[in-house]
């Protein structure tokens, strides 16, 4: 029996895996990012197969990892967690650094990162799997705690994208409930709020909630 | 450049890594455990070659995961976290718990777990990845949080032990410190706080930490 409410016990961080180069480069929200080996230090990155960051790293044999602080904001989020690069830019307008290996490192919103060298891409299924030797590691802000997945659903009420590898097909916990839950879409991006995910009734967050992938405020929600 | 503070940005959580059998099981304390694809669900979990746990999943198939709750004691810390199960039964006298495929799952002080079924093993070095395949998940104890690697690092002022993925040589974090390390005195009974040792910068210490000599508060420190 798989009780999908378990899979959420498991701790993440929550980054910005990066690539590409000064003419095009992309990144996205990633939640599993970790070492693998100490000596030398190797961390690998988790990336969807269709996910443009993919291509990237293939191509440039980098990555960047840009470790979010806590209060990250929501904009961050939107433009990095829910959309696709392939129709724009998302570094533009961004405070970008570019790494030895020639990879963008978002500077915004980090408290510090990591760049390494591509040495082994493992197929996992709908995921590649990157392991990269570190390069560099910096600090970027010293005064402020890193944002955990833990954080990110419980007080910036928000959820894995579908392309993540943890996701978690809502019906899949509904089994597991025993009582009804409501669904509420945000009609500006499409963001559905779930109570059986977020074990938090919709009315019952505060007025000022706002949609953590867009900013939309919470009148505006559509229940489903 | 590389400061090896910087990755102790990267969130985990902390786990028990069990395999084996009824005969003979093993398990080792890890912070390396993550999901790489939500479908199917598949885990990865990181083991150095030379741990005995790693000699049981290669032979046995599979591996469970137990997510260790935040006030865990240090007795569990101490039996699986830095001892070999090469000369001693670690699960002798634990609560356990069997699963479909046969390996062991510790129970004591756990939140939930996982059971894999291993898909893939993975040398990325000095140690294997494997990954396996989610065939059971379990809620033991929904009224705790789980322990995170800050967590631990912080208020139980703990490290990696050598064989862990994350294990940092207390010489490169030297180092790569451009600031010179401080030390705090307590003022009642001489005790001195050194970051250099502590690894962890007084001011980063909770506001309820107390001198672990006397217990004079955190406020009554002078900065020698």
């Amino acid at each position: 029996m798989i009780n999908f409410e378990a899979l959420y016990r498991i701790s993440y961080g929550l980054y910005i895996v990066c690539s590409g180069d000064k003419t095009r480069g992309n990144g996205f929200i990633s939640n599993t990012v970790f070492q693998v080996t100490a000596e030398p230090p190797k961390f690998a990155a988790c990336c969807h197969k269709n996910n443009f960051t993919s291509e990237l790293i293939l191509k440039s044999g980098a990555f960047s990892v840009s470790v979010l602080n806590q209060n990250a904001s929501s904009d961050i989020f939107g433009r990095f967690g829910y959309k696709s690069g392939k129709e724009f830019d998302k570094l533009a307008g961004m405070n970008v650094k570019y790494g030895d290996t020639g990879v963008p490192i978002v500077i915004d919103e980090s408290i510090a990162f990591l760049e390494c060298r591509l040495v082994e891409t493992i197929d996992v299924g709908t995921h590649l799997m990157f392991i990269g030797e570190l390069v560099n590691a910096e600090m970027t802000d010293d005064s402020k705690e890193p944002m955990t997945y833990l954080y990110y659903r419980k007080v910036k009420k928000a959820a894995s994208p579908k392309n993540a590898p943890t996701y978690i097909d809502r019906s899949k916990l509904a089994e597991n409930q025993k009582y009804a839950f409501n669904k509420y879409e945000c009609p500006a991006c499409g963001y559905v709020y779930d109570e059986a995910t977020e074990k938090i009734k919709f009315e019952e967050l505060p007025q000022d909630w706002v949609c953590p992938a867009c900013g939309s405020r919470k009148t505006d929600f559509i229940k489903l």
